[in-house]
């Protein structure tokens, strides 16, 4: 079979204030549009489907709207589940009527054990969880951290494979190894959260929401989608799109989602950004942070840029950190130790000291002692 | 056909402090069993399922658990409408995934023009509206109040009668002539937000939700069920319950629901509270409406009671207004103008001047012309 895997559509999310709900309809009618050039027979969209666990009204009429056209106009098949920024509770009311239509909503532990069986393939869908949330449901009180609580998840998940199938789980975590940038705000991503890619080796696809960018994981069998519409300065640069996953041959190919309105960083003296010349160069209509190159004060620089470029979402120095420059500059591979020390010089213009970071690599042991206990 | 009308669950509500969940497990247990003993082909439920617009995630796992056991489980066609505790758009998100199982949950004035069909009857189920979504639903500036819209909803209703059906509307709004009673919080109930029964005439049968008592309003084939369980003292005297109609011969018939912790109000002497020769004749499982006869000063008396009467809601002396003893005494059929007198009596504990009975008559007068325009 072949399916489209998205994720993190964060319905409800403003960037910088500006309401983003344009963009996220115009996604979605992109995601619409490359299921029916596809030819997929299911779409998966691996959590964060709204931005706040109590999500407005309007939010939830935007995304039911969503829902409700591809499931109910053009029949595709949903295998979804929630996010940490979905109240799997509020999100999975009703849910057990959606099943009659082929829209399987996952939001509870006890859900994902049982698989979704859909052609060729087993969808486990494992909504977002807390180690205490698996604690509970095994009552084994030695299930401490997200890391054995997803050993032993995989272990029973394991026990209902039928062999004759493709196995697919759809999941919301951070996996290690993954970069991830500042839009993913009040999540825990800290190393003791992370879980290796190495123990998801059971599934032939493992589709991933949580970090907002692709580029976040290189795996070959699991992958993030990352979000369909850049939330953050720091996915400026990201390209953003969904996967489309082939059972048959397990192939992957990326499709891209262009946006309405790009975030664009644009690097000036304020002479020259409020001078015809430049500005008639550039997409006024995108999402602009602006690092101004300038060092002396400017009286009421916003108002005046805003006259010229509608949608600042900020203003920076060139001095300050300017993130979206930082993440390209950054490759996710090095060790922990030298991100820190460019996290760190970035930071303060300084270095770590060498007690500094001897206290570092000792804190960096320590926890990855425990994650893969 | 033969339906089960209930209404004003208020899934979420507490009385006094008190959690009233285990008492609203019951009632729709009760319900449940009605409905099978009764042999009812369909449970109408006439709004304010939730207490909050913003339900708890308690309060929403609750109400789906009803709702998928009356429907998914027990196989029965429900037909509701959002109340004005509901969110209409909270509550309604999904609703396009229950018709198939014949969940009919109306939340939009749009929707209640269409009717439901069930054998021999046409259900129009009206949510609670403010007539500015009636006037912007018709495109007619004239719409300026609830009596105005409703008169329109009707005529456009009477445009969809199939003759050889009966007509049944299903509504959440203040009749006139009601009686109402002080848990019925925050809701506009003056004159003004009344509908007169008369201009509901085109109907075989009415089934309303709004107030909590059935007998709110007597009339024939316009009918509040009341809510199952009761949520006030002042609703301590209502004998609770649900109607089950026959649309063969348009009979009414109500069946009780039992409480399993009655509100019971206990006018006594402190002292006599106290009296394990009293306290035993007392079912003190209930919740308790203290009305002390005492006129001196008793210190620390709620821990006191407390300790012998562990659900007290209320302490209040017998001098203040004794609102539970109020209702049973007030007639509903009485003119407003001694319904008024009684209240100010009551309240105050002196008559209204001659003046003050001239301009409560003006007013009125007033208020009723408003209404029936």
């Amino acid at each position: 079979m072949r399916f489209l895997h998205t994720a993190d559509w964060h319905i409800g999310k403003k960037l910088h204030g500006f309401d983003l709900v344009e963009e996220q309809r115009d996604a979605y009618q992109q995601i619409l549009a490359i299921a029916d050039e596809e030819h997929v027979d299911a779409v998966v969209i691996a959590g964060d489907l709204y931005d706040r666990k109590v999500a407005s009204e309007l939010s939830v009429n935007e995304l039911d709207d969503m829902i409700r056209d591809l499931n109910l106009t053009h029949h595709y098949p949903i295998l979804a589940i929630s996010g940490n920024h979905d109240s799997a509770t509020r999100l999975g009311s009703g849910s057990h009527w959606y099943e009659a239509t082929q829209f399987y909503l996952h939001t509870t532990v006890a859900q994902a054990m049982k698989p979704v069986e859909l052609d060729d393939t087993q969808f486990f869908l494992l909504p977002y969880f807390e180690p205490f949330q698996v604690r509970h449901f095994f009552e084994d009180d030695a299930i401490q951290n997200v890391q054995q609580a997803m050993n032993r998840l995989v272990t029973e998940m394991q026990q209902q494979f039928d062999p004759s199938k493709k196995h697919v789980l759809v999941a919301h975590f951070f996996a290690a190894g993954s970069e991830h940038v500042d839009s993913e705000t009040s999540v825990e991503v800290g190393g003791l959260d992370a879980i290796a890619v190495d123990s998801l080796s059971a599934f032939d696809y493992v589709a991933l929401g949580h970090l907002h960018g692709k580029d976040a994981l290189h795996a070959e069998k699991v992958k993030y989608s990352g979000s369909p519409v850049k939330f953050s300065l720091s996915e400026a640069n990201q390209q953003k799109g969904v996967w489309i996953v082939d059972t048959a041959e397990m192939s992957t190919a990326f499709k891209t989602i262009t946006p309405v309105k790009d975030i664009q960083v644009l690097t000036e003296s304020f002479e020259t950004l409020i001078d015809p010349k430049y500005y008639e160069t550039v997409n006024r209509d995108n999402f602009i942070a602006i690092s101004l190159a300038d060092t002396q004060q400017i009286t009421d620089v916003m108002a005046r840029l805003r006259k010229i470029y509608p949608s600042i979402i900020s203003i920076d120095r060139q001095n300050g950190i300017e993130i979206a420059e930082q993440q390209s500059r950054v490759d996710p591979n090095l060790d922990p130790l030298v991100l820190l020390d460019h996290f760190y010089e970035e930071a303060t213009g300084g270095s770590l000291t060498n007690e500094q970071h001897k206290w570092a690599a000792l804190t960096l042991t320590d926890a990855m002692g425990e994650e893969t206990v």
